[in-house]
């Protein structure tokens, strides 16, 4: 029977796997982890807002009706695509008629001294988590700090990007800082010493989505300090350099939100073109390679003119497409080029505080909080998570309250 | 103003601190975690069956009513009874006038070979986190392993200790590789293939609280092999090696259940008695130090003949009663001594059955169950995690599913 192999279990590869149930060919996906990330919602647990459990759902549950498709533990190190055979980091290697590759992306630092070795991410709930433990830790050092200096750069947290991830977590952040963790802290005086700095090299934040000009003005009466057309320099173990040495900020909490490349593999003969991605067809088939896809963050496809965007829906759409077109390839027939459709953008500010961009229309304040929210919690994958999700939501909602302030194990250990 | 020092958020420490809310004195309450854990239900979490953030409540969020009451996150390294100052990893000295040590048990392999080194353990969230992503990698693991021999090692998990954490546990996790992990990984035959081995060295279970008869064909029936009368002589990284050589288990899963002591604190110039425990005196001070008292786990004290058993019932009302004495002891009045009083123990097996022995009665089978439910709902601190935990039961329950089968980040890295 034929068999397809999808690497990495993120939105493109489990849209395709679904696409794929009850087909004739043998689906096998393959993941490092043994969950689908809901990415979207990850700067909430970096924020203590939710459990990781929430975000995380066990791939095998996902395909367990799909008597086609299996899951394997097994983290890909590389492709040989004329032998047609994956290499695992175990050793083992999986033949494959079609192979779809959607491992996404990772971050990126356009090379800036010390972001890499020195800063927070977001790109994985094992990165949320140490983000969590980290910013909860540093209140708690700062709790029996009698150094005023040391205990405002305890309190500072300077997030990288203005994008929907840096905006999402300032606010959230700041949400944390001066309401629950306020209350929990009665030494400190949080609303005074703690910050949160946002930093945009562009003029303006959300570009691409919009409601940049909104989200700016929530921000600042939040209390978050955003400065646009500000570069960083470089990051440091105890500060961040802006507009090359204008401005240093002493921080051990730099937050980089501000970039994203392709998944690196190192065995993977294809040429990378820009960020790291790979190069597809319209029809999401590599050149050359008629049985070898690419969706997601890894895929380099222009629409109109423009790069596709790094985002769920690009993925999710990519996915089910490039499924239906291996389909069409097996059954003889010819392959469709993938045509996205926009559904729009969205980023949430805070309470009642978001910003929509759906169709066209652009939606600010209360009711884009409202879409926002409804939304994600239809898109949030099982239906126990949804309900779990939206429990945490009312209760923070109502009680001003945060879940999960949790110091919990993780694998960045200090 | 009186200083109070509490060593350890368990439930001595919390429910001595509880004692002493709003009372003319300051308390101050250390520990290493930023939270109390709910340690009667951790078998649950290392069975994939609890978010571990519903067994863990952030002391700051328990403590927040109380004004003379804070909390530092402090590793405690010693104690200087002299000069009545306490010493943290940090390097902070700490001052006190009363002093409170209530920092409970550790694992203790009474210098069994190999136990200490390879044993996955079940006395901190953190254990527990590391024995659920052990678990689930095992299964994982053998998804993909065509030898038979080598599948069927990574599918015998050996349970050492036949109290209650080895009892509730071997139920728990037969429980989840037989339903939900049968259903997850049609490439297996778990039923048949995966096998849950209890090792008790006397002629029955959970001795201390009873029902030792009901739970051992319970969990026969449930399909786990018990082996009564049967002594570890050794742990190895791929096997346990039974009464001296006379069967050897091919395992990479021991989880050792069967001992306690004190935890160990290397600068505290304190006789340790039995079990690593410091002696105290019926008012629960120690000998020659009128302001220094200990509770729980680590305190040695016996009542009619017997040693007080190490559970959470013991630490709540010792912690509460030291308190009481502390107040006695500042108003100038004489200490009252300790007594405690059995309110019963219990011990789930797994679906509908359980034993509980409640003044004096024994009750087994679906009665026993319901009680163990309500009774652990009810000391369950925080009304949140109360629902959190009802809510995953009753899911697990109506639809025998686990919901948090994620291998999620731990210190414990393989």
């Amino acid at each position: 029977m034929t068999q397809i192999l999808i690497l990495g279990a993120g939105f493109g590869g489990v849209w395709a796997a679904e696409a794929l149930a009850n087909q004739p060919a043998q689906v096998l996906i393959l993941d490092k982890n043994n969950y689908h990330t809901f990415l979207p919602l990850l700067y909430q647990v970096a924020a203590a807002e939710l459990e990781p459990e929430r975000i995380a759902q066990p791939v095998r549950s996902i395909i367990r009706q799909r008597n086609n498709v299996r899951f394997a533990l097994q983290e890909v190190v590389g492709v040989d695509l004329a032998a047609q055979t994956v290499q695992t980091a175990v050793g083992q290697t999986l033949a494959y008629d079609y192979l779809l590759i959607a491992l996404g992306s990772t971050n990126h630092y356009f090379g800036i001294p010390g972001a890499a070795e020195h800063s927070f991410t977001l790109k994985s709930v094992e990165e949320g988590i140490a983000l969590r433990n980290h910013i909860l830790r540093c209140v708690e050092k700062a709790a029996r700090e009698t150094d005023t200096a040391v205990r405002r750069q305890l309190l500072t947290f300077v997030i990288i990007g203005g994008g929907p991830t840096g905006v999402e977590y300032a606010g959230a952040l700041s949400e944390l800082l001066y309401q629950p963790l306020d209350k929990d802290f009665p030494e400190l005086d949080l609303r005074h010493e703690a910050k949160v700095v946002l930093v945009e090299a562009a003029d303006g934040l959300l570009r691409g989505i919009g409601g940049g000009d909104y989200a700016l003005q929530r921000l600042q009466r939040m209390g978050v300090d955003v400065r646009l057309n500000t570069q960083v320099s470089e990051i440091q173990a105890d500060a961040v350099t802006l507009n090359k040495g204008e401005t240093i900020i002493p921080t051990v909490s730099p937050i980089w939100t501000a970039g994203v490349q392709g998944v690196p593999l190192a065995q993977l003969d294809l040429p990378r073109v820009r960020g790291g991605r790979l190069a597809v067809r319209p029809t999401l088939q590599v050149e050359g390679h008629d049985n070898v896809f690419v969706v997601g963050d890894l895929a380099y496809l222009e629409q109109d003119g423009q790069m596709l965007p790094g985002v769920a829906q690009v993925a999710m759409q990519g996915g089910r497409h490039a499924a239906q077109n291996i389909l069409r390839h097996l059954a003889g027939q010819s392959l469709l080029p993938f045509r996205y459709k926009d559904k729009g953008a969205m980023a949430t500010i805070g309470r009642n505080a978001a910003v929509a961009n759906i169709g066209g229309r652009q939606f600010t304040g209360f009711v884009a909080w409202v879409l926002w929210l409804v939304i994600h919690i239809f898109f949030l994958i099982g239906f126990r998570n949804r309900i779990g999700v939206l429990t945490n939501w009312a209760w923070n909602y109502l009680f001003y309250e945060r879940v999960v302030r949790l110091i919990l194990p993780s694998k960045r250990v200090e």
